[in-house]
């Protein structure tokens, strides 16, 4: 290997160890499920990500949940018994034709449909808390009748207008970490699993620097792919998509793209329709390409009006993406403590609108965040720190921190973190140098791990996230907050993860001891309605789903913004089998 | 004033004097018609911009002129008599019924509503040569009916609501200069010309850096309301829109939003679909108005739908702009010569790629063009530079100049300036330093006036431009040069005007001894057909108005995309009263 060679720092490898190694517990320990579940089990199936990959919380997370909940080591001794390690087994019979299947099956090949249960069910939900309570409890509604593994994408223009004849649902089922029941099978129908074939690289352009992509190629691949091009296709540059949310790892560049994803590091690359030039869908009226010029003025853009559909207009089959020049060397880490998520909010908004460029990834956590995080990252280990923080005036709970890195060239790159240090200073923050974000990237796509090691003792987390202006960001982290705090003994976690010069988005995390579904339900709606009623947009780059439409065409939107996408629904699917029930508010 | 007050130097005063003045001519001089055109006549409406200035071409640019196309002194001793001069004079009668012109003045006002022949026809055409030529030919086509001057949104939704009841053909005009026959009121109807009454700041928000302006706003003043903030308003800092198209001074905002327009400051502050917060339309189904939230994912983006509808789903009345801070001091110029139109070509490319920040302007000549700023803008006085250059192998013709300066934060600006010079060199470049640019700069939004001067003379100027990805610009511009070529005595420049990592602008001048109309229209029509033919996008920032519709379904888009566009159409303007007549080939 050459220098040049070991210059690539591959983004793709760069993941925790298997399994999460960490000090161990000093006190009691619970017997948290580390067990990987069977094959053919509800848990294989809500459990996030690897199945053999477990992660539990640091003693000091555990003991601020236990502190915070009123809880104690009595409540951590025994798992509650709905964790999912029985086999799948309903009674839901297909209502597909055998006719109609084997028409299916003529075009896919036999071994790339599959009917028997398990995989019906694999495939009907998504990752929200919903989904993963209802197969704790094995509530199975809302399976396709059929699994179809498509491998070409004139495959998947046949299926559609095989079922757009014949009146057949059709869902698209890519990373499956959906978190508003964007993947779920309402109607039946078939689901079009993309993992299995329809994820390879179409063609890469280097003078173009794009990549053309089938849409079930999942984060991991595409950034292997790209980062590998010098030694596999002798270019002189290693690239990178820029796009990696914390589902990176369990998502595909489809989902990123019809439901307007972002990436951790959007701030400096992009969101998902910044990056997107070109797309190709199979819709019920026929194939829908645009070209991959990056600018021009011949009418409405119609890459805008497909991206954010969720599949309502068709299937997303081929995608070409920018990509940028690997230059990893280039990121400069910083950490800085603020003593108010006020200051760290006025800090956000003049780094992006200083015109000096903009980090990559650019986080500001409010007080109980940040606290959070300080159990959670070590940082309660960082005595003198902590000290000096303490010393200095900044008081936990209150105090608010920023991480973050950049990207880009290298003089690009020392100028934005020059002047991200030179404002931190100007605002009252702390440098903590690069060992807090060092902390956060260990864990940033295995965070979601947690999820099912805390549930099993009844402990629940779950994610919401809207976008708003500068000026109303407080007033919406205020509205929310009251919102969620109006629940006692809960945990609520705000942070700021994607900004630009007019606003940013706010990610909300409550973490509550709730086991109940209706509870849950009920919880979740009425924190969509705070959001709503604080005047954000109501996701930033979730998407909606099945489970936020209900407030797109009466609040979000309102009805003559709403009517615009039922005309194109309309004109793209007249006969409702895309994606159907619900999704976008369309049927 | 403080020193702080002298530092805003005010971008909208920066213009060329009234008068242009040069050098002397040495030899003959031609008789240019300077005079001014009297009110009431069609030269008065035909021609560019202020009524009292004027500008004709330096020696040595006639001298290249007489050369190329085989003219004498003698050519140019007698101007042509269609020069416009004359008072307009018609007759086309009103199809607007008497009660329906006094419901319209009911909403308007007495005061802004005229149906005399000289206002119906001078908000009928735009700027194109086929709108130049059918004026100085006293050609008279498709006026409305009545021209409206509304001042407040509600008027204009009332009269939108009124012309729908009644099936009256609506059109607007905002600044008039477009070169796509956008404003032209081909089935009648009312024209609202909005420069009158809708042209003011409805508000401007700091802690967000938005401006809200009604859609007749003209550039000129919309930068200096954001320019002058600090002594109007107290502001912290001065504010600019970042939006400088050729047509700056005559065009307004509106016009730039509906069409798709881009500056030439736009490599680093985007085209206008990337500056646009927020919109407002009066549509026959109402009014439709999106968020200025700066990013989301709750559906397809409706902005980006209305955005290129150039007035075909309603009128935009409001819109909300992002701003940017004024930082001229940072506005660090460069120059460089390049040996051939491919190395530059090829530094433009690694420039846009190489991720250490873009530059503001960034133009690329090809020979041609360069050859003509040379005789235009002084160069060939500078001797010395032209020795050098000629002695180190670069051919006049064939070498390519590139020209540009850096916006936004010094640090930034310092950077990009540092990896652009770097870039240069690599490619061959030789530097020029600043002074190419700050010669360009005189003329940048005067050079349209030199139109008018030498086509009394026959000899015509048009301009035409396209997008494509990198890999095919090398293709594009050597088949619509040699389209271009296929007419002898042509001059054809080219430039890349506008640049991302994946692609960029190709703008053709064209300059002809050509004064018949058929003549224009079939090289027009050809050079239109050759830029598609040559994979191009038929338009980066012109739009496509209704000159350029009829390749809009069949070829740049294609029947599926059109059709989505129409399905939208249907949607807005069930009764097609909306800039009606063939605007994006929707009727």
């Amino acid at each position: 290997m050459s220098k040049k060679d070991k210059d690539f720092r591959l983004t793709w490898q760069a993941e925790a160890p298997k399994h999460k190694t960490h000090k161990p517990y000093k006190g009691f320990k619970p017997e948290f499920d580390v067990k990987d579940p069977e094959a053919g089990t509800y848990r294989s199936i809500f459990k996030w990500g690897a199945q053999d990959f477990h992660k539990i919380p640091k003693e000091g997370l555990l003991k601020l949940i236990k502190e915070r909940f009123g809880m104690t080591d009595e409540d951590f001794k025994k798992r509650l018994p709905n964790d999912g390690h029985e086999k799948v087994e309903y009674d839901i019979p297909l209502k597909l034709t055998a006719k109609q299947l084997s028409a299916l099956e003529a075009i896919v090949g036999k071994d790339n449909i599959k009917t028997d249960d398990y995989t019906r069910l694999s495939v009907a939900y998504g990752k929200t808390m919903f989904d993963l309570l209802r197969l704790r409890n094995k509530i199975v509604e809302n399976v396709p009748d059929a699994v179809l593994y498509p491998a070409e994408t004139e495959q998947i223009e046949k299926i559609v207008e095989f079922c757009n004849k014949e009146r057949i649902p059709v869902y698209v089922y890519g990373g499956g970490s959906s978190v508003t029941r964007g993947v779920e099978c309402v109607k039946g129908g078939i689901s079009l699993d993309l993992r299995k074939n329809f994820n390879k690289v179409v063609k890469f352009n280097k003078v173009n620097q794009t990549v053309t992509v089938q849409a079930g190629m999942m984060g991991p691949a595409l950034e292997e792919y790209l980062n590998m091009l010098p030694l596999t296709d002798g270019t002189k540059y290693a690239y990178t998509c820029g796009h990696f949310p914390q589902s990176y790892k369990w998502s595909s560049v489809g989902g990123w793209v019809v439901t307007r994803g972002a990436g951790q590091n959007s701030t400096y690359f992009g969101k998902i329709e910044n990056i997107v030039m070109h797309q190709k869908y199979a819709t019920p009226i026929g194939v829908i390409e645009t070209d991959s010029i990056p600018a021009k003025a011949t009418g409405p853009d119609i890459g805008q009006i497909m991206m954010g559909a969720e599949g309502t207009f068709g299937v997303l089959t081929e995608v070409t993406l920018r990509v940028f020049r690997l230059m990893e060397d280039n990121q400069f880490r910083f950490g800085f403590m603020f003593r108010t998520w006020q200051d760290a909010q006025a800090f956000g908004r003049e780094v992006m609108q200083c015109q000096a460029g903009f980090p990559s990834v650019f986080r500001l956590s409010d007080g109980e965040e940040t606290e959070m995080m300080m159990y959670n990252y070590n940082l309660d280990e960082m005595k003198p720190v902590m000290a000096l923080l303490k010393m200095k005036g900044y008081e936990l709970g209150k105090m608010s921190l920023c991480l973050g890195f950049t990207d880009g060239e290298k003089g690009f790159c020392k100028n934005v973190l020059k002047n991200v240090k030179k404002l931190a200073k100007q605002y009252g923050g702390m440098s903590l140098t690069g060992v807090v974000t060092k902390e956060w990237e260990k864990g940033r796509f295995t965070d979601p791990y947690l999820r099912d090691t805390v549930q099993d003792f009844g402990i629940m987390i779950e994610t919401l996230e809207c976008a708003m202006n500068w000026d109303n960001m407080n007033h919406v982290w205020e509205y929310v907050r009251n919102y969620c705090k109006s629940r006692p003994n809960t945990i609520v976690c705000t942070h700021i993860s994607h900004a630009y010069p007019q606003g940013a988005n706010l990610y909300f995390i409550f973490i509550a001891k709730m086991t109940e579904m209706e509870e849950f339900k009920a919880y979740h709606s009425g924190l969509l309605q705070a959001i709503h009623d604080s005047g954000a947009a109501m996701s930033h780059h979730h998407g909606i789903g099945k489970m936020f439409a209900p407030w797109l065409r009466t609040s979000v939107l309102g009805e003559s913004q709403h009517d615009i996408i039922k005309a194109l629904r309309k004109h793209f699917d007249p006969n409702c089998i895309m994606n159907p029930g619900g999704t976008l508010g369309l049927d």
